[in-house]
């Protein structure tokens, strides 16, 4: 069992800056890029692809509603052709960048609200995995553990990686808390790590209601925004590495 | 010598339409389909590219500046670092509908006041066709005769097509002469089919004073936003092909 | 009781044109103008407001979510806050093309997928009245009638004018049947005629079902878009100016 | 003669935060506040208003070129009439949350590349002069000093604030000296103190070259972007203080 770590990049634009790109990047192993619909203009994405390149992380796109003030954190009635057209020119333009500089493209990611509507609407996952099959059916798809992405994933036939949040919790069903719930989010450093540690040794972890569950992602999500998730990234990289040099032994 | 037609295509937005496209193909070519800057959301994009493999004609790239109310036709004050990776994130985005479409991507034509500074700002073309090179060395650009772009698309080692107008007149050094100068454009179809017929026979044309002057396309721009436009693309689509027939022989 | 027709105008923008406004301005005695968020850039703003004052038509701002692609027809999940704002800026730019025409802003009508959820969800409805009201408590808000957005303006404060649609059916309740209902919208001119004629004498109209119920509106929505409805909106207000000419008599 | 210190306020966006406007607003009489073409979308609008009435000081519009990703500061070929028409909606925009807010809107001053070409362009000084006078000929216009715009709003019979930068060069014209130019900005905290003074008290600074010209403006432009510019606009402002405290008399 192997897992890696992931986290949005790219997310400037303009004058704006976002993020904190130079840091978190040095602690993970695939990125997901802004495409311009919610953030990253085509400066922003080439810087970014560029760092991607220097780092030696995988290179993802990271489309989204087209929702540019509100970030791509508003859920928008698309219909399911339209967001399938949108996923194809966001993961195109992002393309034309891994071109300049001559770097692979890994995976697709969907991005805030458009992420969260395709865990649980299968038209809306179905119409990303198309969008995404449509330009390159070797283009991995992350998906939301135990959610609706799973099964599109699978019924487009394509690969897919599934993502867990290390600091949220499950329910019993393996479904990811919503934030607005009491104690979805953890914020303990050394009880997110040795979650992690039991997803990564067992393919379990407890559930909101301390039950266990199974839970076998094969990245994790991780974000850089302030000192506290930068602690975290740095954290779990170090803990995956060790898990690596013990050759998948003991922690 | 081989001249053929081009026209610009997909230029609806949303819930608007612009343009013949469906009657204009038949009459061309090549076409130049927008990219989402100043025209062509991806709904758009993707209908205008099945269109174009409908009637088997060459899908070239149509970028623009950044200028949506005003279509494109207003001179921005771009860098060349923002026009170039403007050119890339644009072809990429309409890549990926020849990508869904299994067509190639054959050439990129700027837009609107792109062009028309392109034309006459080296910096300006070195940018564009840095950006149509960092994406693929083998797209073709589109340029006008006797224009920077000519310079530019040479010095970027890319292979190009020349471009002229049918119905414009030039001056004796070959340049376009601006649409606000009077008598710049030609109504008169039949001196538009004497001046291609002469184009593609001598590789000759009169200017605006009466000289006789140089001027060899490879690709002539036609229109098919209202009657007249497309009876001049009809003819000029029929020249053509009687002298293809003739073998290059007597029109 | 009176009745007034109202359409909505100047969704063009930029090179795009859409709407009949020159035609349909004729036959109404209100209009609701778009204010730049899903249609209408500045100058068809300008040129709209400029042509409502010729006809000495009410003028109203027509604000929307700020979706241009989707012609602000599709749902956005905007909080309560956005909406306020985006309402208020909205109005506040459409009141400006008044002002440079000395003519007063009588009302507002939010737009396409912001009006359908501001009829069934009360947050939406007192977002929407509440940035009427800061920006003028004198507006007029147009309201459908049997919606929530009765309820908030009245609790708002705010005079409000009751709407209904001539060309659709209404449930037993007095709440319009969704057009995606198979009959729901009514395609003969007769009917409508009709049935109007009742809402005027009587404030009654027969629901789809069948059974006679309630529904004395302000004023009745027209559009320009295509012959058949300028025939309607024709006929709705040669029908009107006869009611009026009658004193509110026989008709 | 009374100066007063001005700085442009509210350009974050949606998740984007620039400027440091809960500092600088302590130090400034006025402010210019984004109108969503650059910058500013409208709850920011709406919370700079708010921040500005708090801190008691004079609101005004500071529209711009529509041009978002390159925050206004490129120069785009409007048309005087789109440029006129840009101006009234977003002084509008602005204008409504002063409404609700229950303040009056002050002044009008362009931003970026549309201040610096109205400063050299009588045709697009006389735009906005127009623009503004079509929305209220009671708002003043911000010129900069010996240019073009004071000509345009002379000549539209507005009122008019002269400005000035502190930190800049003017040539013996008493014309602004370009960035571009070596020495055109002016680092020196003391020095920045000195030429203010005496343009207060004499109406005169030193130019370029070294010869003493007249400028005798009615305010100055701060930012707050940076420790260093808000350190030199609390210093102005304690600077204007004392200089009216001892009533016009000596500093």
């Amino acid at each position: 069992m192997s897992i890696d770590l992931n986290c949005d990049l790219g997310e400037s634009f303009g004058a704006y800056k976002i993020g904190n790109d130079e840091e978190v990047i040095k602690f993970v192993d695939r990125v997901n890029i802004a495409c311009g619909f919610h953030a990253g203009d085509p400066i922003v994405m080439d810087k970014t692809v560029s760092l991607a390149k220097d780092y030696n992380v995988k290179v993802g796109a990271h489309p989204s509603y087209r929702d540019f003030v509100g970030f791509g954190r508003r859920f928008l009635d698309a219909s399911p052709k339209e967001i399938e057209n949108d996923i194809i020119y966001q993961i195109g333009a992002l393309h034309a960048f891994c071109l300049k500089h001559s770097i692979q493209l890994d995976h697709v990611k969907p991005h805030g609200a458009l992420y969260n509507r395709a865990a649980v609407d299968f038209d809306t996952a179905m119409a990303v995995a198309r969008g995404i099959k449509a330009f390159d059916r070797n283009l991995k798809m992350v998906v939301l553990c135990n959610s609706e992405m799973v099964r599109a994933a699978e019924m487009a036939g394509l690969t897919y990686l599934k993502e867990a949040f290390a600091d949220r919790h499950y329910d019993d069903n393996g479904r990811l808390v919503s934030r607005k719930v009491n104690g979805a989010v953890i914020d303990d450093l050394n009880l997110i790590l040795s979650r992690v540690k039991r997803m990564i040794t067992d393919g379990m972890v407890e559930s909101i209601t301390g039950k266990v569950i199974k839970l076998n992602p094969d990245t994790i999500c991780v974000h850089g925004d302030n000192e506290k998730a930068l602690e975290i990234a740095k954290n779990l990289n170090l803990l995956l590495k060790e898990y690596k040099n013990s050759k998948g032994g003991k922690l």
